[in-house]
Order: structure tokens, then sequence, then C-alpha cells
């Protein structure tokens, strides 16, 4: 496509803008804007502020490094969790992805990362040396690792593992296997092979 | 799946905002504005201040209706363009798309939308006393339709027909045959049919 000529400048930089967001392109960009432009003043503004206002004042929970609205995050902050379980997790989304499956009910801990030598991300860059304090501070009694199945979640485990183990604490790490509802035939080899020798005992009820 | 919990309001409402927008649901708006947590905060100020100014600030041409900084849009402010000849399509895209053509340099006349009594829009919505009173002022010589070869793009056209029709200027509609590069068979009967009967001498240069 030769390059597009906008009617309005003010109309092409807020395409401009809205084409750096991830998997935006230009035609979408500008299709969302043109939207924009046919929505009430009022409510444009209120989309702009929302998002410079989440963008100033979202924090970071000092504990587990989750974001929150203040210094503790609702998790942290909710006495009925359980505080001596602590679930790692890569980023953000993972907190509200295991929330959502409603069977944890202990802390988190959110490395910001996964230790990725490729893409420059060492341990240093991660959430590592807090999660080795929380545990130091004594409390603590089982880590759960809950960091994708890949190379670099593998080797995160491995860091963490070695960095916890003289704590003398539990660390575990979520079950690998076959995921439900899906094909046995079509599962890859490697899952398969990991769900067969992980296998678990029946439960008959 | 369950109501998703967020663990910030601010974080809620900017996801609440994006997920407005036409093709983008809860799961893409909470991408984009966990992708914006990760930006600058002056970068991200700029995305809602360009988006708000946009909306606030952006006009539409006086003459033509399409949007423009200005009073009047850079194609009708144009001396370089044919004043004699004036395209009309439906909507800002559609000036968009024939610019991109590069084969047309005359004016436009944006409706702004195209007669649809099923979603209750009839020619008193749209742009199009503007147009006859546009060429009853003298100046223009020929309308090319441009609007979708569709049942309200018909209907449309023949309504603007009707009215320019006394006026006694040339009225001509944009050509529907096979589009360029399309196989033949898998092109449907009416377009076919159509580009039959509307076919040109054969240009062997």
């Amino acid at each position: 496509m030769i390059h597009q000529q906008y009617p309005s400048q003010l109309l092409e930089k807020a395409v401009q803008e809205f084409s750096r967001l991830p998997g935006i392109g230009r035609k979408t960009a500008l299709r969302l804007v043109l939207h924009l432009l046919r929505q009430d003043v009022g409510d444009v503004e209120q989309f702009a502020e929302a998002i410079a206002t989440m963008r100033r004042e979202v924090k970071h929970c000092r504990v587990c490094h989750n974001i929150s609205d203040s210094d503790l995050c609702p998790v942290c902050s909710d006495p009925r969790r359980d505080g001596s379980t602590v679930c790692v997790v890569e980023n953000v989304q993972d907190v509200m992805a295991v929330e959502n499956t409603q069977q944890y009910h202990g802390l988190y801990h959110v490395l910001g990362g996964i230790i990725s030598p490729m893409d420059g991300i060492g341990p240093a860059d991660l959430e590592i040396d807090s999660l080795v304090g929380r545990v130091a501070e004594g409390g603590i009694r089982e880590v759960i690792l809950a960091l994708s199945p890949t190379m670099e979640g593998d080797t995160t485990n491995f860091y963490i593992y070695r960095k916890l183990a003289p704590l003398g604490i539990r660390v575990s790490v979520i079950a690998r296997g076959i995921s439900v509802g899906n094909e046995l035939e079509y599962t890859d080899e490697v899952t398969l092979g990991r769900s067969i020798l992980n296998r678990t005992l029946f439960d008959g009820k």
C-alpha cells in the first residue's frame, strides 16, 4: 500500500499512537480512531483519562509485586489467604489465571519475567532475591513454582530451587500432563511421556 | 469464564474502557492495558492526550464534510484539484480509499452514511441537501457516485440521481465488474453478468 494520506494531522497522530499497540496495525488503528470520532467528546475524554490515570497511579505490591492500587495488593492484605504458601508466577496475567481457577488460596510472588539468556534477561532482572528474602523472613512453608513448561521456565525453576534449597522449605512445581478435554492422540510425546511417569493414584470418588 | 478479578480498580477501569472499542474483547483489552503499563508514563500520557485532543479538535470540512483540522479540508483547499468534478462517498475511509488509488483529482462529498430504512437512516440524515446545494451554486460539471454496490448503495444512488437530474449536470457511477486479480469462476453471477453488459472496448496498448 502506498503511504496513506490522512485528511487531518490530529487524526494521523491518534492513528500513529494506536498502531504502536501490540497486534494493532494501521488499518485497525484507523478503524478505532474513526469509531472514537463518532463517540461523545465526554466519553472519549473519559477513555483517555482512564488510561493516563491508570498508568500514573497503578502501583506494584511491595510484597508480591503484583499490580495494585495501594502499597499492599488485595491478595496480600486479605487475612483469609493462607500466608504459608507462595505461588511463583511470571507476570500479572498469570496471577489472574490462577485466581480464576478458584483452586488456590495462598499468596503470590510475581517475578516480572523469566530467565532468558537469549533475551538478555538474567536472575538479577527478576524479583528472585525478594522471593528468597520473603522466605528467609519465616512463615512460608511451601513455594509453588507455576512457570510455563518451557526451557526458560525450567531454567528459572531450577535457579529458584537452588536458591531456596538451603532454607529447608517445601518447593513444588505445578503438575504437567495432558490438558483436560484434550484428545490423547494429539498430545505431544514429551507431555504424554511425563504424564505417564508422573501418574497419580486413581481416586475412585 | 468466571468473572475476572482484577488486582486493581484503575486497571479494571482502563480494561473496561478499551473493551468498548469495536473488535476488542476483555482479553485483548487486558493485553493492551498491561502493555501500556510497561511503557513510560510520558508515552502513555501522550497516547491519551493524542486521542482526547483528536476528538475535541477535529472538524468537518464545511464544503465536503470530510474530517479536517480546519474549516476547509486539504482537498477542498488545494487549487490543483479539479473543482468541476465531485466524487460522492459514504464516509471518511472511502475518501482515503479513493485517494490511495491516485487516479482521482477532483473534489469529494462525504454523505456520512447511506440510505438504509432498516437502520432508520433516511435522506435527511445524510449530507444530500448540501450536495444539491453545492451543485446548484454552479461550477460542478460531473458528480461521480462512488457508493458500495449494495441495495442501500443503489437506493442512495437513485435518490441522489433524482435530486440532481433537474440541474442538468453529468451524473456517473463507478464501474462495477470483476475485481482485478480475481478468478472468473469465483465471481458471483450478478457481477459477472453486469461486467458482460458493461464491457468496454479492448485497448490494445
